[in-house]
């Protein structure tokens, strides 16, 4: 076996492993060759080469999204570190550990005139959990480590002596700052930097290594729920005869189902979910929007709870979002182990744990169900809807909506579906989504960047099954995530390509004029066709429902390739048949 | 005409017009709706729609190359502002103004969980000249301009009079800064960022606008040299008799050429330039690898200058930088209004003025030319090296380094010529280059992420005809470049296609196993023909010379569309014929 011939390429290396980091993306590039030596040689990594880091990071994102656990992304020095910045924020509003690894030039060869050479240092500082700054491993003539802060090029004699004092083991403080930033991602779960300086030469190897990293260990801390607190909801809770639950962005089977039926059972509780919440009851309601489109503000005021409990990620719906800020709940809490968002302007509490946990104590406290006619008017209100939703698309003619009712009803069961932003993730909510399948979007930032790539790394290292449906500007905008040699055959792309930002005909303004085309809707003619070439994609296309439901029945078949379906819809139709929907919801 | 309704957005299309910023690259959204109103609707201002907002800033990067003045791109709230950043770096290492303009969300909806909503402010803190963070136009019941800080959503009755002493006129607070970060673009030339929260409605338009914001004109403060410094400079000028001009990127027509004419005919200066300095003479050193790669140590030595005089941007040659690092000149001025790197670590003197200037002032001063071989000895040998190069060109097969002797030879006079960065820029650099040719390549981050949107976005822009000149990593990663409705028909693209990153092979380290092949040279088989039909460019491709010669008598003729020519190139020859050639010029 080979290894680097730097130490601290090698410590980087060794650390990581002891972290049980597995899935290293790596793009080409010369700073970093020491450590795409030192990864790329240990059979214990998997890694991957993507040259596109924008792609490279939201590939890594998608990876370690789906496994819950650290990825590493590998890039060279200069503005291969930049393109990483889109999924490092989403990473961080995500809580999604990603680990960027970012070669450096050492500090005497930055800011004098070297290629590829930014200022890397604490580059992401809006999002990021942790910034680790390494220094050059340096010895003095009796193999000491010496800071680089000497001007090691330069009267080097005339200095060494001045700096005498500041001589300490940067092995030792390069190890330390490694631990601290991976425990970081592992612990607060969100993206963290490492800047590893190197110097030239880059490419030599050795065959038995010559340091043996300290492992500092993961120390969690579990975190119980403060009595008083506790028994203040309890309260709260039993006198409350409205209460709701709203469920961001949670991952699959991460709460217990016997919470969820304990709540379903409760007469005064509403759980209102998102297809991106990942958790389902009959007595639930997923469908925000249909609930809430076609209320009058009056009928929105009576869904106004006592009490509102949320917990997970970020909310899809923009409708809920209005309603409560509005309607403000007297309690709002957020169960959560990190962090809070005060969405609607009245968050009462942060519980700092997790749902399971949080349930475990609240339902052992005798919490007691309390009679109300709160769920069952509504529940009545959903069951109106549902039908009056199936009624309307028996009859709509062919658009986006009608896209994801057909597609969604062919979603193979025990399956993986990755959503793109904007329209997509939005039009999913209408849709009772095929409960065993698991739903990812990215909506830490909502960014239409890097969704392809997402997916596409998500389904590498899923067993289940994967499809990914986008709209066409934010499947355009990351065509290079086709870029990759990873794959898999039965991996599958819906693109409902209606020209355009649909969603833009949604929003209020002007339409139809040559300015909103330009502008808002960037109206294209764009197809997917052509990329499908270029990557070895199988293409299929429809234009029509039947169309759609043929090509449909052997989209999901067996194939040497992976397989895009690209789905055009009327772009001028679309927000019409959309507004028209929640008018005959009513 | 409609202005948008919001004062704010009112206030920063004025002013830009006001600072005669007349293109701007749109990328779609909703929360710059009323930004993009106010640009689009004026036809002051010619505006670009461009998606993938990396490209956008390439694309603006190159407009504001071209015409050294001023460009804006403007996007929504969220990671688009993120996707900017590699285009930022490369403005701020080139000097280039770029004004970003982005949309955020007020103050009160950033961090509570809103979608598309990320820490804005100062995001590029590390790179760029000025950050403008505008605050919400925000007026009490008397219309009187009150301060963000007010937690308007709650309270705000309770909260009023405890902030009245905070009250003050947040427009001209805003014109201030808008007018300052725009200044700063102008003078010290790169790029800024101004965040501009707006709250909803965003789409309301007005027929009068109700602001006129005041215009803090430009100051340039012209610098004079200190007359103590250049008489000094002028005494070491007069007593060497070995003097070393390089010049690094410098703008066509920026250096007047009386100036590169008096240089010429001193025996004792040598003039090293690079294709990118933009400067032709006879007498010049265009080619520095040619001079310097055959030589020995002993021989490198006798280039060592006493003086060393730098002007313009970053130096491609690894090789001088080298050589003058070991073999460091006596003294190292820089001349540049802005900044000095010290490239070799023994600059003496950072002129601040324009090479023109300090031209001036210096010839003016009764220089003399001094009696020296050292010219005259290395023109020997450039007229040596020249004679070989030829010599081993008629006789090499078929190799990147062929293709751009035949390319080269067919660029039309006085056209543009933008070149991707890595191996291409560094070919580029060992042929004589066509003396009517503009230059550019990015070299500022020297990255391969933005060099086709750059060409376009400079074609569009240019009266001169524009050739693209790019390795297939870097035209695959900017493939989105494409995407837009502005290239020009008489555009031209060049991807010279090793189907990898041909510049592994010349570095060290191990060559033909697989970990080489996927992580450094990440070896495919891609082409440009399909990204070629999608975006509606001709095609047309040659692997040998014969073919080559052949396709570019046809691909200068005018045509309906821009047009793309790929050369396939032996992968596996490429580099020994490079080390050959090296060899052979000994």
């Amino acid at each position: 076996m080979i290894y680097p011939k730097i130490p601290l390429a090698q410590t980087v290396v060794q650390l990581f492993k002891a972290k049980n980091i597995k899935h290293v993306i790596i793009s080409p590039g010369s700073r970093n060759a020491p450590l795409t030596i030192g990864f790329s040689n240990d059979v214990f990594f998997k890694c991957y080469s993507i040259v596109d880091e924008r792609c490279a990071a939201f590939f890594a994102l998608g990876i370690a999204q789906q496994l819950k656990e650290p990825v590493a992304v590998i890039c060279t020095s200069g503005s291969a570190l930049l393109n990483y910045y889109p999924a490092v924020a989403e990473a961080f509003y995500s809580n999604i550990p990603l680990v960027v690894l970012s070669a450096d030039r050492p500090k005497h060869l930055i800011g004098v005139g070297d290629g590829q050479t930014i200022n890397q240092k604490n580059v992401f500082a809006n999002h990021i959990l942790y910034e680790a700054n390494l220094k050059l491993d340096i010895k003095d003539e009796n193999n000491i480590p010496v800071d680089e802060e000497l001007p090691i090029l330069k009267n080097l004699e005339d200095k060494l002596e001045r700096f005498l004092g500041l001589q300490k083991g940067i092995q030792v403080y390069n190890e330390g700052e490694i631990n601290s930033a991976v425990n970081h991602a592992i612990i607060k779960k969100g993206p963290v930097h490492i800047n590893v300086p190197f110097d030239e030469p880059l490419y030599e190897v050795v065959e038995t290594p010559c340091v043996s990293p300290k492992v500092e260990e993961v120390q969690f801390k579990s975190k119980t729920i403060d009595a008083y607190e506790l028994q203040e909801c309890l309260e709260y809770w039993n006198a409350a005869s409205k209460k709701m639950i709203l469920v961001g962005v949670n991952y699959p089977d991460e709460i217990e189902q016997k919470w969820l039926d304990e709540l379903a059972e409760d007469d005064s509780v509403m759980v209102f979910t998102e297809t991106t919440s990942n958790i389902q009851h009959d007595n639930f309601f997923p469908s925000i929007d249909q609930i809430i489109a076609p209320l009058s503000p009056d009928k929105q005021k009576q869904l106004q709870p006592d009490v509102l409990l949320t917990f997970g990620g970020l909310i899809v719906s923009k409708k809920i979002k209005a309603l409560l800020r509005k309607y403000q709940p007297k309690q709002h809490w957020h169960v959560d182990e990190k962090s809070a968002n005060d969405t609607f302007f009245c968050l009462n509490k942060h519980i700092k744990t997790s749902p399971n946990q949080f349930f475990e104590s609240f339902f052992e406290k005798q919490t007691h169900y309390v009679k109300s006619t709160y769920k069952d008017i509504w529940l009545a209100v959903k069951e109106y809807r549902i039908e009056k939703h199936k009624a309307y698309l028996k009859e709509v003619p062919f658009c986006d909506l009608k896209v994801f009712d057909v597609v969604l009803r062919n979603i193979p069961d025990n399956s993986v579906l990755h959503v793109s932003n904007s329209s997509a993730i939005r039009y999913m909510q209408l849709f009772n989504c095929n409960k065993t399948v698991q739903v990812f979007c990215n909506r830490g930032t909502s960014g239409i960047d890097g969704s392809t790539a997402t997916a596409i790394g998500g389904s590498v290292v899923s067993e289940r099954r994967t499809t990914f449906i986008t709209g066409d500007l934010s499947f355009f905008y990351d065509s290079n995530a086709l870029w990759n040699n990873y794959t898999q055959k039965d991996f599958r792309i819906v693109v409902i390509n209606n020209q355009g930002g649909g969603i833009f005909r949604i929003l209020p303004g002007h339409k139809n004029t040559a300015n909103f085309e330009t502008y808002f809707e960037t109206r294209h003619d764009l197809t997917a066709e052509h990329l499908c070439k270029m990557h070895g994609y199988k293409y299929t296309m429809a234009s029509t429902e039947m169309g759609l439901k043929k090509v449909l029945k052997e989209f999901y078949e067996d194939g040497e390739r992976p397989k895009l379906l690209e789905v055009f819809t009327p772009r001028e139709l679309n927000d019409e048949l959309l507004l028209q929907y929640f008018d005959y919801l009513k």
